[in-house]
C-alpha cells in the first residue's frame, strides 16, 4: 500500500539540520512527527505554480513519488533512496523489499542504486553486530540507516560547493575574458541535490563572483524541467536568464551566443560516456561543431566502473502521452485526458520518448566532480579520479 | 476592422475547381456565396482536435489568420496571399493597402510576398490596359487579381507533384536499399500547399511506393506543427509514422534510425543558404555529424535571388508566450492566461524565439524543386536552376 499526501509548503517548518540550500523549501527533508517519521518532498510536478509538500509515509509512496518525477535529479534520487531505506526500517517494513522496489523505481540514474545501497548496507551492518534482531537492535539498525541518509545528503551538498569551485575555476581557464554565455539544460540545482546542485551551481557561482553574462535555459521536453525548474531556480536567485525552446540552442549557438555548455548526468560510464537528459547529445554535437566547450558537473557517485561504455547503459523509456499530450504545473484541468494532459497528437498516435541519452567521451570537454577535474575525457583519467577519490573518502 | 468567422467544416461543400489534396477539407478555397466572395481557411491552430474553418471576409481577417497561424506554410502563404488581393479587390477594399498589410503579415517566408505580387500585378495590369476606373474596369481587375491566385494555387499543386517525383527519385538514388527511414520537422503537407506540399509529399510518394519504412516526425516546438499537424496528415495516408520531442532526434540518429532528413523551407537565398522552421539548423549538424543526407524541398518561389546570403534573411522573432505558456489544440481551458495558454515558466520569464533558423549551404544535401534538383548546392547551380525554371516559366 503507498501512502503519500500533499500539503502546503507554507504550514512546515524546516527542520533544522540540513539547510545548505537558497531555495526556500527544500527538495526533501526528513521529519519526525508524532505520528511517526516521514519523509518531505517538494513535489516537482507543481512547480513554478504551486510549492506543495509530499508526505511520504511508506516506501512505496516514495516509490511513487520518484516514478512520477515529484522527485528527481541523480543526485536527490539518490538521498531519498537512502531516506527511503531509512523510513522502511523506520516504520517496521521489509527492509529488502524496499530497497528492491526503490533502487528499481528508475533504470538511468546510477546514485539511486547507489543510496540505497548505502542506506541498506548500513542497516545490516548494525543487525548484524550483535544486536541482534530484538526491538532495540532493529531500533538501532534503522538509525543506523538514517545516519547514512543523512551523512548522503550532507556530502552531497558539500560535494555541490566543491563542484561549484572547481566548475567556476576551469570556465575562467577556458573563457578567461568572463562574462559568460552559459547554456543549460534540463535542471542541475537545489532542486536535484543536498546542495546548491551540479551545472546549475557552476552557473550560480559565476553569478555571483559576478562572471556570468546570461543563462541559457533550454526548455527541456517532454517534461519541460528547463522552463518550469531551472527558470524557477534562476529567478529566486536573481540571475540573469532567457528561457528558449531546445529547437532554438542551435541558432544561439550559430549566432556565437554561447560560451559553454554545462550540463549534469545520470550516469557515467567507465570510458566516459555521459548519460543525460534526452538533448544533451545534440548540445554535444552543436558545441563540437560551433568550438564550445561541452562540460559535464556531476558528483563522482554518477560515475559507474561496472557499466563499460555508453552503449551499455540502459536508458529508461518512458510512456508517450508525455509526448502526445502537454500537461501543465497544476491540478488537472477540464479537458485532460488519462495520462493527465490535453492531447495535442491525434489518438492513437505513437511516441519514441527516451528519457536520457548518451554522449561519447569524445565529445566532452571536461567532466567536473568534486575530486577534481577530467579533462580530456578517457577511460583512464577518469578511473585514476575515482580510485583518488576512493582513497580519500575512505582515509 | 477585420472580420473572421468560425464554421464547422462539416457544413460547407468544398468547391470543385481546386480539389488536389487527399485531405478531406481543404487548407484554402475561395468560395463566392451570395454575401459576396470569401476566402475560406481550415483553421491550422485547432487541429487535430477539431476542424473548424475561419471564412475571412476582408484582407484585415487574413492578416489576422497569417499571424495567428491558422494559414501557415511558404507555398499555402503565397497562394493566401494572393487571394487575399483579390478577396480585397472583390470587396473594394484599397488594393495597394491590402497588399501591402498581407506583404508585411509575416516576415520570413518569400512566398507570401510572392504570392500577394502576382496578384496585384495581375490586378494593375487588368486596370491599366485601358479599362480603366470604371466599376466595369475594376470587376474585370478583380477578376484578374482572382484568376491569378487560382492560377498560383494550380501552379503550387502541380509543383508539388513534380517535386515528390524529383524526391522520390533522389531518394532512391542515395539509399538504394529503399525501406527509407525519413525524419521530418514541421510541417510540410497538404496543409502547406496547393497541392501534396514539399517535403512530405516526398515521404508520400515513398509510401505510395512501398519504400517507406518510418516517418519519424519531430513533434517541432513551440507551436508543435509535427506533433498536431504532422501526424494528422500521415494518420490520415495511412503511413507508419512515430512521434518524438525535438531533442530525441539525437538519438535516433546516434542509433542509426535515420536514413534521410526531408525539410520545406521559407525562403532560400541566392548562396543556398535555407531559412525554414526553428529546429533544422541543429538537424542538419547532426545529418553531417551521422553522414546522413539533408534535403530541403520547396518550390522555386522560395528562393529569393534578392536575398545574398543567410546573414542577410530577416528572421521573425515571436512572442515570448509561445515558449512560457503551453497551449493546446482546441478552445481555451479554465486556468489560460493572457497568452491563450497555460503557463510553465515562472511569470516574467523572458523568452528568446525565433521562428526560424538558417542552414548554410554546405550543411544542405539537395535542394529538391519542381524544376529539378540542386546538389552540391551553391550560389552557381541554385542560380542556374532559377533561370532555366523561369525560361520554363515564360516560354
Amino acid at each position: 500500500m503507498a501512502d503519500q499526501y500533499a500539503q502546503t509548503g507554507g504550514d512546515i517548518r524546516p527542520s533544522e539540520d540540513i539547510q545548505p540550500k537558497t531555495i526556500d523549501i527544500p527538495a526533501i527533508r526528513w521529519e519526525e512527527p508524532a505520528e511517526g517519521p516521514v519523509l518531505v518532498l517538494l513535489d516537482q510536478t507543481r512547480l513554478p505554480a504551486e510549492e506543495v509538500e509530499l508526505v511520504c509515509t511508506d516506501p512505496q509512496g516514495l516509490v511513487q513519488a520518484i516514478r512520477s518525477l515529484a522527485v528527481r535529479g541523480a543526485p536527490l534520487l539518490g538521498i531519498a533512496g537512502a531516506y527511503g531505506v531509512a523510513l522502511a526500517a523506520a516504520r517496521g517494513f521489509d527492509v529488502q523489499d524496499a530497497a528492491d522496489a526503490l533502487a528499481g523505481a528508475r533504470p538511468t540514474a546510477v546514485n539511486l542504486g547507489y543510496g540505497v545501497r548505502r542506506a541498506q548496507e548500513a542497516y545490516r551492518a548494525a543487525l548484524g553486530n550483535g544486536s541482534g534482531n530484538g526491538a532495540a537492535g532493529l531500533e538501532r539498525a534503522a538509525a543506523a540507516a538514517l545516519a547514512a541518509a543523512r551523512a548522503l545528503h550532507q556530502e552531497d551538498a558539500a560535494a555541490s560547493a566543491k563542484m561549484a569551485d572547481h566548475g567556476l575555476r576551469l570556465l575562467d581557464e577556458l573563457l578567461p575574458g568572463g562574462n559568460h554565455r552559459i547554456l543549460t539544460h534540463c535542471n542541475t540545482g537545489a532542486l536535484v541535490s543536498g546542495g546548491e546542485g551540479t551545472a546549475f551551481a557552476v552557473a550560480l557561482a559565476a553569478h555571483r563572483a559576478g562572471r556570468l553574462r546570461r543563462l541559457w535555459v533550454d526548455e527541456t521536453r517532454p517534461l519541460l524541467q528547463g522552463a518550469r525548474l531551472t527558470a524557477y531556480e534562476a529567478a529566486r536567485n536573481g540571475m540573469a536568464y532567457t528561457l528558449l525552446t531546445d529547437n532554438a540552442a542551435g541558432s544561439l549557438f550559430a549566432a556565437g551566443e554561447v560560451d559553454a555548455v554545462l550540463i549534469g548526468a545520470d550516469r557515467i560510464a567507465a570510458d566516459g560516456s555521459v548519460a543525460n537528459k534526452v538533448g544533451s547529445y545534440p548540445l554535444a554535437v552543436l558545441a563540437r561543431y560551433h568550438h564550445v566547450p561541452f562540460i559535464v558537473v556531476a558528483p563522482v557517485t554518477t560515475v559507474d566502473l561496472l557499466t563499460p561504455d555508453g552503449a551499455s547503459i540502459e536508458v529508461e523509456q518512458r510512456a508517450g502521452h508525455e509526448v502526445t499530450e502537454v500537461t501543465a504545473p497544476q491540478a488537472p484541468l477540464a479537458g485532460m485526458e488519462a495520462g493527465g494532459g490535453i492531447p495535442v497528437a491525434p489518438l492513437g498516435t505513437q511516441a519514441y520518448n527516451p528519457a536520457f541519452d548518451v554522449t561519447p567521451p569524445e565529445l566532452v570537454t571536461a567532466i567536473v566532480t568534486e575530486s577534481g577535474v577530467v579533462s580530456p575525457v578517457t577511460g583512464g583519467s577518469l578511473g585514476e579520479l575515482c580510485s583518488r577519490s576512493r582513497q580519500v573518502t575512505m582515509s
